[in-house]
């Protein structure tokens, strides 16, 4: 019964599917911007997933951010669940440098975003498939 | 040998001290908003945690979402780890309504502090425990 919501299939472009949750690249190149978002239709808030669902969404945003550190070695990641706009739940992990367009300042909402062009969005999913493998 | 850091106990009022986190609240009368900080020295990112303190974590955020919506029924619950200007890892726990003087952007930046004034700082710690004694 799951559906993407419609915000985040416009805005993103796929990568994987995790034991919880699809996992989404952010269509914006000025950020290595991974969404994960748990298949579970009506879910809005953290709270709305029962205790072991929330469990395996905690690990899977810790594997994302294994992931985003191992391919890009940012200075810090943004884990954020935030909603305000699409409801369904999701979660942001963000790869941050102190260089990037937004520092230190959220990166919501700071400048327009710069869509990946097919050959980027091609590196960027071959580059996270092979950091996705070494830590399974 | 966990200190919490200077730029969050300037910020912030006590409230509690559970499992993991010590809970914190903002000093911005704005929004209803708890700060959870694991007290683990060094922690910058959650995957500087142990899966065990991630579960724990996780619970942890998930009572204090189930605390600000028994107290302020809020319109959606905003749970963030960012820490780009404080490194010591800390998690925001946000009742956002589609009324509150931010809305629909994230909290931080849009508008300066309201600090609390003592009466208010401690209306909002009765009714914490009251809320906290009923979800323990």
């Amino acid at each position: 019964m799951f559906a993407l919501h419609e915000g985040l299939d416009r805005d993103t472009r796929p990568l994987a599917t995790w034991a919880l949750s699809r996992v989404l690249l952010m269509n914006d190149s000025q950020y290595p911007w991974l969404i994960l978002v748990p298949e579970r239709e009506g879910a809005r808030d953290l709270i709305d997933l029962d205790p072991k669902d929330r469990a395996i969404l905690v690990e899977e945003c810790a594997r994302a951010s294994a992931i985003l550190r191992a391919m890009v070695r940012p200075d810090k990641l943004n884990v954020a669940a935030l909603g305000n706009v699409v409801p369904q739940l999701h979660v942001h992990v963000i790869a941050r440098f102190t260089k990037d367009a937004a520092w230190p300042k959220p990166v919501w909402g700071v400048s327009p975003p710069i869509a990946y062009d097919e050959a980027g969005y091609h590196k960027f999913r071959t580059d996270f498939r092979a950091a996705e493998k070494a830590r399974p």
